[in-house]
């Protein structure tokens, strides 16, 4: 079993990180004065895990409720958080019901805004099935909806009690998700680790031939690298902020696709190849870098070019989109760029020079 | 100038309370690097004090924009929250944007849970302008909507840059909310502070012919209390409990009267008479306090006795809506009772018991 712990004072939690764990061995610290547990899932993974994590739970509460949303980013919605709240307040759920976040990001941000706001603040445990989630957004606590006009715009920092990354889940994981999970590995190599970035060249194949100790070393170094990010800067005030590499772009292209067109991690490693040229092209980085990034993310499966979103002023409509992230303030993009290899930095570009980017990272 | 501080670490912020606060002066350390306030009210606030507010506000902000909504409880919804996203998105509000809540506890709820949620938490500062909100909902972060099955359901712990206690929007307050806030004001007494209870039977005519000294005195010895209180436990996981003394028995009259027709206050007064009784008949005080109380909260021209909520089974249907609140554990009712004058206490009681009390305080 690894281990990795978010140092967060009162707030400070696991992630457990192995095949077939026994979820309740590890609940002590979580459960002791709950009986009811609520597991939200949607239908895929229900039908796939949902048998499992209800029967061990079932051994440790008196009540296992479920609630099974439709599978996709189209209902990370406040129709779905209401659904939730309808429910627990319709089974007469505490402020000791404990929630399970069974899924991706999209059951795990949800479930998490969900907890951090019903009845102003429930327990709740990240159960991650997708390898995105699992590196990426079941941990750190930041819990969001999103709103027509914008992605995660409605949320909340709320941590976990308890992170767990079953590595077997990943095995019906489909091949594009796994891919698309892949995106959120590869930056953290950039902006915080060259060494990681090296082991990924080196070891990509049995990654996405899924051997496990592979698996097992890519959740668990980017864990650690999120980890020491997030204990540094919880709410995103500084720091925090590089983990966004490639967001920025990549928010624009989901957006600008419409919601679930482009996956997340597909707009993401568009979006870092934009990032990574746009320091090339402010001196931050030579080309040789930028190419090693395009060569990594093109070995595994995921597009180095971005999609054409408006046919008129494509440039123009990326501008637009990038302006109302939240990143931005006073209508200023703040992009996180490399400052040399391992190296992440915050700053604004002139749009004539995103332009050029854009222009020349898109077909 | 009076001034309260609330000790929340790195949370902490300041409570200002005067008459005509020329509320610039002390925007400070709120207001460093936003140029965009937004000020939401609603229409009877608005007509009075929205000019007032905005103008000075214009001194120092670039852009200064208003959001106006109904009057009254039912406004504290999911479909207000909207609205309120809806506006800061179609402006492009971005993280430093300051909201400004201008009106009672409606108002200062809403607001604050629209803050605590936009892109995970913005700044927002606290005007109130009922004494309700002066001496108790702008103070301490309590945040949230109400959901058709309860009052409060959906919200956050999230504090405010700063609290402005104008007393001078106090003049303009009608009678029936004066006195209803009067019913927090009078809880501070049995809970916390015997001296403050007898102030107030001595200096009540003051206080309801809103003498400015009176005021003043009501509401830093509300605030002190209460953040003496918030101090030790933001979160209420103990302590802070005590602040909900009269809220079980008061929520439940609210929630079955229909919200709005019993203002908050006054069902928290019945409410208190209640948890008083229900404390002398578990022995932990004697009946001239409990007598005490009533005559108090019935010179302050608040309601003694509950309203009937059902017909066939009162106490009842008063069981059933305090089941759900959210204090409740596994269905277990907890009240907030005064175990001697000036000291609160947490605990269960027996079902025919409080059947018994409800039966003895209802007309």
């Amino acid at each position: 079993m690894d281990l990795v712990n978010i140092d967060l004072g009162d707030r400070a939690y696991r992630i457990l990180i192995d095949e077939n764990i026994n979820l309740i061995q590890h609940l002590e610290n979580v459960s002791s004065k709950s009986r009811v547990a609520v597991v939200i899932t949607n239908t895929t993974v229900g039908g796939l895990h949902l048998n499992r994590v209800v029967g061990l739970l079932a051994c440790v509460f008196e009540n296992v409720r479920v609630i099974e949303l439709p599978d996709g980013e189209l209902y990370k919605s406040w129709d779905s958080l209401n659904i939730i709240f309808d429910s627990l307040l319709h089974w007469q759920c505490d402020r000791k019901t404990i929630l399970f976040a069974l899924g991706g990001g999209v059951i795990g941000d949800l479930t998490g805004f969900a907890a951090a706001t019903y009845m102003r603040g429930i327990p709740f445990v990240q159960l991650p099935t997708t390898l995105l989630a699992q590196v990426d957004s079941s941990v750190g606590g930041k819990t969001a909806i999103n709103h027509p006009l914008g992605k995660n715009m409605i949320g909340a920092f709320y941590q976990p009690q308890l992170v767990v990354c079953d590595l077997s889940t990943l095995s019906t994981l489909p091949d594009r998700e796994l891919r698309a999970g892949l995106a959120e590995v590869i930056k953290y190599g950039p902006i915080a680790d060259v060494a990681f970035m090296e082991w990924l060249e080196q070891n990509l194949n049995a990654v996405l031939a899924k051997e496990t100790a592979a698996l097992a070393h890519v959740v668990q170094r980017s864990c650690e690298i999120k980890a020491w990010v997030v204990g540094q800067d919880e709410k995103e005030s500084g720091l925090r902020a590089i983990l966004n590499f490639g967001h920025t772009f990549g928010h624009a292209i989901e957006a600008g696709m419409g919601y679930g067109v482009w996956l997340h991690g597909e707009g993401v490693s568009a979006g870092m190849v934009m990032a990574a040229e746009l320091s090339r092209r402010l001196g931050l980085i030579d080309s040789e870098f930028v190419q090693r990034l395009i060569t990594l993310i093109q070995r595994a499966g995921l597009p180095a070019k971005g999609p054409v979103i408006d046919v008129g002023d494509n440039a123009g409509r990326y501008l637009e989109l990038m302006r109302i992230d939240k990143k931005a303030e006073a209508g200023e993009i703040r992009f996180v760029l490399i400052d040399g290899p391992g190296k992440a930095v915050v700053r604004t570009a002139p749009d004539s020079l995103v332009r050029e980017v854009i222009d020349a990272c898109c077909e």
